[in-house]
């Protein structure tokens, strides 16, 4: 069943970005839901960087990503934004009245004024290990993500990966399994040594396996496993019986649902005009690393200006008959106490 | 007689957008020569608003001119450039090669082969009291900044106005003066109560004098002030033995030269692309409040960007045989070797 959400403004994207569009709209009274794949607000900078210094946002020598998405979560505060995490959005319509309704996977539909895509390299898309037919079992048996911890209670799973969500899962799901396997390439993890410590524990008291080798192929009927083929390090065939695969190899960023939303494109990003940053379609504007127009770069500054810009047209779109004051938060009381600092 | 100092790059205005421009350039390897009228660097934010809160800084929840500019100052570090402080450009010409030939009034001749105004409003300029016929004696007895001490000494200097310039000038002036003395309209000084009772301590030893009124007129010859015509606050004229005036009413912001230097403007903004941020001459750019192009707002963050895209378009003027790379603070060794952090 699907929820039905009524907006003034969706932005597809939590990134900077679009973290910063919340701010240029807020400041004019415009209020967003973000919709973003990924489970926390930040996009690249908090999956890809999270301690990576940047050098070049302007006037910060130095800042990581996980520092800039902090910041902009306090500077957006005020504006209260509502974020939908771990989300994709599937498609955007536009309806009779010149508004459109968006729809996720999560059975999410907005009805929206304005859409803002700010979605940076795309949808962040998990990395698919090379087993043969593994197609066939995905979203049935085999899994990229943890949606409803319930739908894995008393399943046979089996883990693979070496990182933090690999490991994560690995201790969240082991208590309510019927059994957990943890499959590596080999005896280093690049997790939480804390959280590599806790596996080892219960690998220790026999409340799970950890084995070193790769997933070869699967085994099972109408897309429901029965068995995983393991091949070990030393070139040895197992079967072990698993009715859950969660493979975690890491994301790659594709596109995704947004190459059939209509919009004119030029090399995979979207064409938008540099006095609005919107978009073939009135209405659906794109900023920041996803869209193309001549002389782009792909910065960060770049899109915060860009929000800046199309902030001003998406309110005209939201507030048709309101004449709109162009005010700066150094002198105007009134921006102020939106900023509740007046 | 004048000095000549060859550039690759010449920015005109030291405010943020200009300071950001150097850092952007020096990414690229271009090294840049600031001017600017002021005698700080910052600008606007230097001179307006140093301690007022600027609330959309994209990152910054709160942040004053003074520490956006401090910040700023740090981040260029790097790059080490070259500032002309408390000079004005007065003129920009093309030479046969191309490059440019920029004079300024303090007699410095840059031969430099790209030009970006980054002048804000436009240039600060001392606001004239309104006495007759002042302008007679502007610039030979009457001035509005202090270059040379040395040319005020043993003179009888009054100086007129009640904030920290009038107030820093008496005090640094009265050692060398033969007479100094403050004007104000009234007892009450914006100025730091430190100096001020610096001030009070002169006047109590009967080193200077302290008097309130206004400069209603003044006499002399051949631009020589002899007596300053004070009208005091009950409206009884004086004559004051004076060879130097010194009025401090505050700035205000005019185009100034810029208006003379040939280039397309629109309501008084040069108009630029939004490629390069270049103006109708090539090889000048302009970024920051001074520029114009369709969705235009004057944002400092806006001219974050246009620093950023202008970079690359001068980088190519500087260097037109070398390719250029774009690359990422993030993940380039050799942008991070050049930061100093790698």
């Amino acid at each position: 069943m699907s929820e039905t959400i009524e907006a003034d403004v969706v932005i597809v994207g939590a990134g900077p970005v679009g973290l910063f569009a919340v701010f240029e709209l807020g400041l004019l009274d415009v209020r967003c839901h973000l919709i973003d794949i990924l489970d926390k607000p930040g996009g690249q900078c908090a999956e890809l960087y999270p301690e990576k210094p940047i050098y070049d946002i302007p006037a910060f020598p130095i800042i990581t990503g996980d520092g800039l998405t902090e910041n902009l979560m306090a500077q957006i505060k005020p504006f209260d934004p509502t974020f939908h995490l771990g989300e994709q959005v599937n498609s955007i319509e536009r309806l009779e009245d010149g508004s459109f309704r968006v729809t996720t996977d999560a059975d999410k539909v907005f009805l929206t004024k304005v859409v803002v895509i700010a979605a940076g390299g795309g949808s962040f898309q998990p990395k698919r290990p090379p087993v043969p037919a593994i197609e066939n079992f995905e979203g049935k048996s085999v899994f990229y993500s943890v949606r409803k911890m319930e739908s894995f209670r008393d399943h046979d799973i089996l883990i693979v990966g070496g990182g933090d969500s690999a490991l994560d899962w690995t201790l969240n799901l082991q208590p309510i399994a019927r059994s957990v396997t943890l499959m590596h390439r080999r005896d280093a993890f690049r997790a939480a040594p804390d959280s590599v410590n806790k596996m080892r524990a219960l690998v220790d008291a026999g409340e799970m396996k950890l084995i070193f080798g790769q997933v070869t192929g699967l085994e099972g009927e109408d897309g429901q496993i029965s068995h995983a083929v393991i091949t070990d390090n030393d070139d040895q065939e197992h079967k072990l019986p698993t009715t859950r695969l969660l493979p975690f190899f890491g994301l790659t960023m594709k596109l995704g649902p947004i190459a059939n939303w209509g919009l004119n494109l030029h090399e995979n990003l979207i064409k938008v005009d540099t006095e609005k940053f919107q978009t073939s379609e009135p209405g659906i504007f794109s900023i920041g690393d996803i869209n193309w127009y001549p002389g782009k770069l792909k910065l960060i500054l770049s899109g915060f200006h860009e929000a800046a810009l199309m902030a001003q047209a998406a309110s005209r779109i939201v507030f048709p008959e309101k004449k709109i004051l162009f005010q700066y938060t150094t002198s105007s009381t009134s921006l102020q106490k939106k900023l509740g600092v007046a």
